[in-house]
């Protein structure tokens, strides 16, 4: 299997350079003819040749959890930049790209399959770990999704402000009271975030009850639980109207199978003239599928979509799209953020969690990244209405609203 | 046949209210339960009734050429305004909608079927009209496409000066000497502003022999035609390749046939570090049809497509989408003040042009903008570039070039 590994290795490797170090104790150096990083990796036992010969996108992170797949004198980063880099130029040229697209599409609608229990059961998968972890890798506010960078050189809490800030300032909160349902709401900071910063009165909805519970804390410390309250709901679930619905990070948990209904369910609960705005991460090279080893571990039934999924379900819903905008390598920056944090604090979660899992994570938090980086993954922001006119005619509005709130303001907070 | 147009009418209208004079001179009234406009219409003759219940997407029309299907004390703008309302909100509920999409899909790869020799043809039909008729109702620049209100109350001079600068913002015109290519110049006004306002060296193309000629004139006068050369060219003949990209109006006439061809071409001549901006019209509701009245006297072979249509290709050339505006009712605004400048020259261009066609152009006029107000018709400005990296990482630097060059120092030009 070493010399199969070898011969696909030498074919793969076109940009930068990786070197391996077979069970044996040789090295094989496999350098491109364009420049790209460099990475080095330790294969400590022949089985995990074997598995990376014949499953390569699932065994990858699974060797580096069993501790037999091992950066030399770099990361898991720098080993999944240089993977990412090579592949994503490689399969552009791939004959057997369209083909594989074409079967990762039948595949996915099965991957897909998120009725409402087990939607429950796959974010319990990922949301339900205990809240300490993430305490100890995001920001104050444990914002869990792509944070802004007005500058580029803000701090994560400055950043996930900004965030915050840009979401309310396209919903539209032109006066107070105004209904503001939340879709994934995490624990809580945006829907308290709004309330406070924004005169809005909020219902968050959530299928985890580790982020219900916290939820539902914060809101109580913070004298807010008058102008928000928070569920345990399915989307599919809600029946109340709306003036405004937000949904930040949590379409990528719906399923492609599952937009239609999705969009159906915001155009019933969003009043005439209201506005919704929908933040999830996407990818910009067409329809594909999800990575099976984050399927398998980080997060079951979940797809970033191209916005060629999103938006015929949108068109068939009557709802309107208002604008879209496309943030690129935002969500790279907040990853690097994070992994740094981890990597900061990985004797406190090593106390919470194995081994096994502190490395599951770290190849998690840096594959992203790296998706964001290399793999054209990106955040799309659509803002939704029923009718044409429920937004301003011009996009200023948004940059005069981020002016009356700093960002600092709410960071503060 | 006249009662079964009342037959129909009668189930038709339900916002606002339709008069009928019939041939007989008999008076209906067609009341709505819900409020809405009004307008009443003389049907002078037997035909016009009958040709009105066997095809009245490409008879009314034809009808109010012909001078026999006459606006009772109101305006055709009226009659189409009370028509479509009642059309957009009839069809959301109709059981053969569906059933109807699917038709129109099928037939309109035949009517878009847009070769190089038959969209010379198809443009000749239209852009090669007298070029005094553009100038009775263009604004003095002929930008013949959406102009941009950003205050809501511009003239259509400063209208169509802030569209070309918010254009030429969203271009990304750091440094002087780029080259661009402009697909679709028409009577060369945006190439002519990027060249003398953002130091562009600007390649424009069309297919329009009497554009054509005026741009190149307009060049000479100016004393630009060492930065600015125009060509008559179709837009998959390009081979030299570009810094920025720019087409604003002339995507509605590629065909939906023709959407791989023209993301290819834009793939193929823009740099590696290139911005590309397509501004088009679009519709919201999903893929349809052109009306066969438009596509038999206006634009044939034109089509406004669903952004669920443009995504798809846009992502297999591997391009990559960095923004997405949508502009509603800028070009309901626009074609406002066209048809008022239309109506006040009327005299002047029935010099040109006989009554026929000067109700011709109305009815074009007042449909396209009840397109936009009524039935979801709206621009994407689309940008496009080959890396995320190309544009700034946030949109704020638009509005900064917009701040930096005044539009009314473009628009005084």
């Amino acid at each position: 299997m070493q010399a199969v590994l070898d011969a696909i290795l030498k074919r793969f490797v076109r940009y930068g350079r990786l070197t391996v170090r077979w069970p044996d104790g040789r090295l094989s150096a496999y350098a491109g003819t364009e420049p790209g990083p460099e990475a080095a990796m330790s294969l400590n036992d022949k089985a995990t040749v074997r598995r990376l010969v014949l499953n390569p996108s699932l065994r990858f992170g699974e060797c580096y959890m069993d501790g037999t797949l091992v950066p030399l004198d770099c990361t898991i980063y720098d080993l999944l930049d240089v993977i990412a880099l090579n592949a994503v130029e490689g399969m552009a040229h791939h004959p057997f790209a369209r083909f594989q697209t074409a079967w990762s599409t039948l595949r996915r609608r099965i991957d897909q399959y998120n009725p409402a229990a087990r939607s429950q059961k796959n974010v319990a998968h990922h949301y339900d770990l205990n809240g300490r972890l993430y305490s100890l890798f995001l920001d104050r506010d444990r914002q869990y999704s792509c944070a802004y960078f007005p500058r580029g050189n803000e701090t994560l809490e400055q950043a996930q402000a900004a965030k915050k800030r840009h979401i309310a300032a396209k919903l539209c909160l032109d006066r107070p009271g105004l209904e503001v349902l939340d879709i994934g709401s995490g624990w809580g900071g945006m829907a308290l975030t709004l309330a406070r910063d924004f005169g809005a009165r909020v219902t968050g909805i959530t299928l985890s009850q580790e982020q219900l519970a916290e939820a539902r804390a914060r809101a109580a410390a913070e004298g807010l639980q008058d102008r928000v309250t928070f569920e345990l709901m399915d989307y599919r679930a809600v029946q109340k109207k709306f003036d405004r619905i937000v949904s930040v990070g949590m379409f990528e948990h719906v399923g492609v199978g599952h937009y239609a209904e999705f969009f159906k369910m915001v155009g019933r609960t969003l009043k005439p003239d209201g506005v919704a705005l929908l933040h999830a991460i996407g990818r910009s090279d067409g329809p594909g599928s999800t990575n099976p080893w984050i399927a398998k571990y980080i997060f079951p039934g979940g797809y970033c979509p191209a916005l060629s999924e999103v938006l015929p379900p949108i068109e068939r819903s009557r709802l309107v799209a208002t604008d879209i905008e496309i943030l690129r390598l935002h969500y790279a920056e907040t990853l690097r953020h994070w992994r740094r944090r981890f990597a900061a604090n990985r004797d406190a979660i090593g106390a919470l969690y194995d081994e096994r899992f502190c490395r599951m994570f770290e190849c998690y938090l840096a594959g992203s990244e790296v998706a964001f980086r290399r793999e054209g993954h990106m955040i799309f922001q659509i803002q939704l209405a029923h009718v044409q006119t429920a937004v301003p005619l011009t996009r200023d509005y948004i940059t005069e609203v981020e002016r009356r709130v700093p960002s600092e303001h709410a960071a503060a907070k």
